[in-house]
């Protein structure tokens, strides 16, 4: 009755051209276009600043201060993934270092997202492997217990589905239900298109007010000027 | 009998010269200087490392979760001033991004202060406007409930007065009461000048424990020297 | 029957040659290299990314929002020492900054460890006096309660005897026992020759899963593979 | 695209003989009975002590600083039900007071779990209505902006689905899936029905290692015994 | 230029019946009647449950880990007076025990709160002395450095000014400006007076969105019923 | 190189009949009476009110998530011991319960302080074995990694040494030195003998300022009172 000890194999990812494309747009567009919802929990960060990916979403369930799983993640990603890795409890031990980032990359992996802690920050950087993690921590883990892969698991407070989009850069991680891939795309793409006039319209120095015409519902809402 | 609701128009800045000569001492000389009071607490931190900057204060109370006051604080910005925003309950949302940023440059803001979250934060490095926050978050917000402009209110721990003069760098934020603004100037100079020589003397290996005689207080207050 | 007021003078470092090559082979290989114990909490942040130091432990004592004792320990600082700085209770204020960074390094520290704040954290970074602490403040402090120089502390969950080898880098910072410093470089450089073959055997596609022979182990403990 | 504004009005609860049987084992053997999975976080506490329910979830997500929807989700009650409410985003605003407890109570609900505050914790110790909250705060809320009822949630870092069985005391929230329900029952009863002798043994001095053949595995992993 | 060094004898007291009748109705009510602004941070607790007070501030600042101030402002309690203190920076120090418990109510406080610790708690509670604290610390502190008393503060993200009326109960601690007391406590009443019909229709089955006639602006707002 | 997988059997525990009589003076005398060292952070809270004990220390050393060694730890315990047990790393998971607590009792354990988290907390109550921990959670564990027992840790930053002696009490928990077992009782006696008359002085209404003899100190500190 548990869901601890099962490697799912086949798992139905988001259409692969609509995830490709989400990165472009960044994490607070996407969540806005999306209805504002999806996100993770602002204490995911980056381990280096400017990293921007999108990906599909394989998932890895693991046990505090065990990381035997993250070996058995790594046979199922595709070029492509972003492996997403939630642990059974509250945790900051380094669960992934340099030598799983190469195994990882040399399987297409294009990030790693995990509700704990990361270690080897430096060599992480310079081989340009993003991490978004809880936190940076050297402590070694050991290979004793069995999680999951490919399950649905929580994740700094998202709920994440095998083969979901990810979008990660410097504003945090997000969630995008695979069968919304496309029309979150869409939506996205019809936010960012909107935006240029505005901005060039803020930067002449036309106001947010005035733009969106807020001054008469503001001032419905009990809004008052003094002097 | 609300705070809430309330646009106050006129202010009283502190004194200009004062206050754009203050950031070049930065936050620890100046908060010395002070008499060490009116610190924001640590969590605050820039958004990208290097900034430092002084101006006067327009102060924003927004609800949780709702930014509708950046827009009307936009207003009341002049140039030469800091944007300090704090919330009336805890909260980590994203309330401010690149296009308020170009709005807020526009109107000559030099910087924002925000007891809350801000997003499109690799946008903002770019475009060089500074930002202190507790967190970066992507999480999108409403604009349903007025709050306040230029009303004093209390941001991460310290009371700030519409007007007050701000200082920020990588150290944190300080809050200069507007009247204080000229002798604090004064008195950081004075300990800047100071400090050239002590630096010198601390370089060249001579001690603190001489240099500022504690050895006889120390000594007094009980300090044993053992083997 | 108080330890506090005490300046030890004479302490036993860990062998010098030992400790100096710890260095390069950063925090998480000594970390694993000496049977993952001995880190630091990982809260303990450097204030800039890259450095990559070993050294010495002198220990220091101090009383919340007092820095004393940071004088009292500068003279008995050696080349090659890295001063571990413990509160008697948490404090966030910045007990160090760029006056006594001058005064270190003139007596050849190469570090500061300090379960607290500093503040000059942009010219301590320009100094390139890398320094690992619980927050970056600016708020000052007082000189008025004596604390200890080189009697054990605890720091940031780590207990640390005077004369322990330290090890910090990005991913925290370790304390190796004064008597462990050669066995556990050995160990380390041992761990380290190990890795580049794996490195490579896992760049070129080889998993984890086949090259720790785990395959039979997790199916063992139960892991069950399904499509 | 979004999934606010939607309220379901009909779900598939657990069974209910077996759900309203899942309280007398309470969390933490229901939670081992389960494989250990489906806990809420640790800081998920009860407002008074001694509280120890099951029940079905009606589940509604929250605006910060915005209780509106609470009002939507007590018509949704029916007797036997415990309304679990998740917030889109970080917050410790009273979301909940003794005028909410009066209406829910009378629609039957048997607790309340909510990831934010809660208000009047005394009138509603006094009423006996448990509430399992992140914090206890007098912080009011507006009715502004709608969240949904009755969606797939995200509490506390556990997954909820509408109908889904909620246990909760004094060690915190336990989710079980509405397809779990019976099982996980009989394996609490098993469990606990095997309880009684081990305890037994234990009182009267038997150790662990004793009782359940340990001494050997401990051996074999390394453990070893000095004097 | 500093604030720290003073004592005010002399502070203008909020209207002593006004304040005295604030208590009675908790500071939820009274938080809602006053607009929702004044409220301290959640973390602030009681250190035992049930008591309820109301009384006017007199403010003390002092550093950390030093509580020789708490003595300066004992001689400046009237009866009806609550101490409120506020730390120079975050301590959890352990500020308050029971001889000043003793000496405080000699005096005629009513309580104190304190961001930052007590100590004591059993015999605070045995005496019945309430205190609103962030933590319980037995950590003992210094007499050596020189706060202030009725001065303002921030206490715990609030403002308080001396002689404001301060309000405490399970669910928090509130600020009344001096100048509101009176029509904050009208306010209160009223609330109050209007509380006990619409608990009886909630208790009816009564829902909120009839009572409040909450349906057809859910409806305008987009709130949609699904089955 | 390890220092986990050890169990040290014979160990010097300090005088029983001094450790056995610090309960009664409290946490905070105690820690006043040894110079203000040795407490535990202020997060390890009892899980019910009321508990005063003092007892030697076993101590335990477990890895994040693993209970294993609490069985191996119940061996240890002689009849006035208290076991304190820490975590190779962060954990709120529930190492303990009421199985175990039956077997700690068995053997004579007065009591549990560990820095992480238990269940059963009602249990334990009725029980009346009292727990220090840094939270209450159902969390269950594994059995399947070898720390060690008895030997130095690092318990909630304090350092305790097998067999030194613990205080706890509603204020924390407070490590004597094992040596230092009976000046501390002697002089915890001391003061207590001592603040009778103190109490008494300032119940009438004598200030400490008076009592103390303050007032001229203070004003050589700068104190200043203004009207």
């Amino acid at each position: 009755m548990t869901e601890l000890g099962i490697v799912k194999r086949n798992i139905t990812r988001a259409d692969r051209a609509a995830v490709d494309q989400l990165a472009q747009y960044g994490v607070a567009t996407v969540h806005e276009a999306m209805g504002r919802v999806g996100l993770m929990k602002p204490y995911m960060r980056p381990i280096y600043p400017g990293a921007q990916v999108s990906g599909t979403a394989v998932t890895v369930l693991l046990h505090p201060g065990d990381n035997w799983m993250m070996h058995v993640v790594a046979e199922q990603i595709q070029p492509g993934d972003i492996v997403v890795a939630a642990i059974t409890a509250e945790s900051t031990d380094g669960f992934f270092g340099d030598l799983l980032a190469t195994s990882f990359m040399a399987r297409g992996a294009r990030a790693l997202v995990i509700d704990a802690g990361v270690r080897d920050a430096k060599v992480l950087t310079e081989m340009g492997f993003p991490v978004w993690s809880k936190c940076v921590s050297a402590k070694g883990t050991v290979k004793a217990t069995v999680g999951s892969v490919n399950i649905p698991i929580v994740c700094a407070g998202a709920a994440v589905q095998p083969g979901d989009a990810i979008v990660a850069d410097d504003d945090g991680v997000l969630v995008v239900p695979a069968a919304w891939a496309q029309k979150t795309l869409d939506a996205a793409a019809a936010r960012e298109a909107n935006e240029g006039a505005k901005r060039e319209k803020l930067a002449s120095g036309v106001l947010g007010l005035d733009l969106y015409n807020m001054r008469e519902t503001l001032a419905k809402a009990g809004l008052k000027y003094v002097d």
